[in-house]
C-alpha cells in the first residue's frame, strides 16, 4: 500500500509512522509514505496557498492551481483513490475502511483551517470523507485515523497477537461489544477478578462472556443489536 | 486548559503540539499540555504494562495498578474530566466537544492495542469515548482529534481569521453545509468562477449561496434538514 499525502504539515504526518505498527509496516516495505508540501507548488512570490473568497465571506479558500499541480505531481498506480477530508464527506466508518484497504494506494488532500476552491472538486473529483461530526483545524489527523485504520487491514501489518485483537475489536462494530476482561493481579484495592474466570470450567466461561458481552451492548449500543 | 495524556506513546502526543494552532496556543499560555507514560509506573522488571486475560482468549489486556498509580500522580483541577478512549465509548460529536471546552482539565487515557483491565473501569470511572466507529491501533489519534476540537472553543485559541471560519465550519454539524466556495483565479484550466460572484450584486450572490447550500445539504447530508 502506498499513502501520498497533500499537506502544509509534513512532518506532522511523517512523525506519526515513527512509532508502533506503522513503524514496523514501513520498515518491513508493506507501506510506503509519500508526503508533498503544496506551498512547493505556488506561483504566488509570497507563497501563498489561500486567498480571499469571491463574492464576500468569511474566512479564506484553497486555491485550486497549487492542488492541481501537486496531485499532478504524485505517480499514480493502478488501483488508487484520491480522498480529500472535509466535514462535508460521507463518514469514515470500519466498512470504509476495509473497502480502501483493498486499493493499491490512497492520495490525500489536508486542507488546514479553510474551505476549497469548488474547482478542486470539479476538476479531481476527489472521494470526501469525513472523520465524524466534530472540527478539527486540518485534515492531518483525518488522514492519519484513516491510514491508521486501513492499514491494520494489510496482510502482514499487524502480527499474530495483534491479529487476534484486530479481530475482537472488529466485533464491537459488527456484532456484539467486547465482554469484561480482567488479567493480573486477582485482587487490587479489594476488587477481584469474577470467580468464574479462574475456575477453568470452559463452558461456564463462555456462558459469563456471552452474557456480559449482551449485557453490555444492550446498555451501551443498542443501535448493534438490530 | 490543561491537557494530561496517560499513553506508552508521549512523543506521538506532543509532537502535535508543535505545529499550527495548537503550538500557538502552547506558546500563549492558553493550553498546558502534560504526558505521562505509563510505563513508568509499573512494579514489573520487565516493565510490562500488560498480561494474558482471565479466562482465555485472544490478545492482552492493559493491568490496572499502573494506570491507577499514573493516574494518581496527576494532580486534578477542581474541573475536570478523565476520558478513556475506546470503541465501546460513547460517540465523540460536535455537542460533546462544546461541552469538553468547558473544562478546566482534561485526562486522557490511551491504550494501545489492547484491551482494559476491568477494574480501571470500576475503580477509576472514566467518561468512555468513541471517535467514530472505526478501529485504530491506540488510544493516541483519538486524543489529538478531542484536543483540536476541544481547543478551538477555547477563548483566544483561534485568531479572528481562523475564528470566523470556525463559524462556517461548525454550521456544517449544525444548520445547512456550507455553499460552494471560490477565490483567485477567476478561470482555471476552462473552469470558471459563477459569474454572480463576480457580480458586485449582494443579494443576488446571497441568494446564490443559500440555494447552493440547501442543494448541497439535500444531496449529501439529508438528515441535518431534519
Amino acid at each position: 500500500m502506498r499513502f501520498d499525502v497533500l499537506t502544509l504539515f509534513p512532518d506532522l504526518i511523517e512523525n506519526y509512522f515513527k512509532f508502533s505498527i506503522m513503524k514496523r509496516a514501513v520498515e518491513n516495505g508493506l507501506i510506503e509514505l509519500n508526503t508533498v508540501n503544496f506551498r512547493d507548488f505556488t506561483h504566488d512570490k509570497h507563497r501563498r496557498v489561500d486567498d480571499t473568497p469571491y463574492g464576500g465571506g468569511a474566512g479564506m479558500v484553497l486555491m485550486a492551481p497549487p492542488i492541481f499541480e501537486a496531485y499532478n505531481s504524485i505517480e499514480k498506480l493502478d488501483n488508487f483513490e484520491f480522498i480529500m477530508l472535509t466535514p462535508q464527506g460521507e463518514k469514515f466508518n470500519h466498512k470504509l475502511s476495509l473497502e480502501l484497504s483493498e486499493k493499491k494506494q490512497l492520495i490525500f488532500l489536508c486542507g488546514h483551517y479553510e474551505g476549497f476552491d469548488e474547482r478542486i472538486r470539479l476538476g479531481l473529483n476527489p472521494r470526501e470523507v469525513s472523520l465524524g461530526d466534530y472540527i478539527l483545524t486540518g485534515g492531518e489527523l483525518g488522514a492519519l485515523c484513516i491510514m491508521d485504520s486501513v492499514s491494520r487491514h494489510i496482510k502482514g501489518v499487524l502480527n499474530k497477537e495483534d491479529s487476534s485483537l484486530k479481530d475482537s475489536f472488529s466485533d464491537d462494530l459488527e456484532g456484539l461489544l467486547e465482554h469484561s476482561q480482567y488479567t493480573k493481579p486477582r485482587e487490587y484495592l479489594g476488587m477481584k477478578v469474577p470467580e468464574v474466570l479462574l475456575s477453568g470450567n470452559h463452558l461456564e466461561i463462555e456462558k459469563f462472556k456471552n452474557k456480559d458481552r449482551k449485557l453490555r451492548t444492550q446498555k451501551r449500543r443498542p443501535d448493534l443489536l438490530n
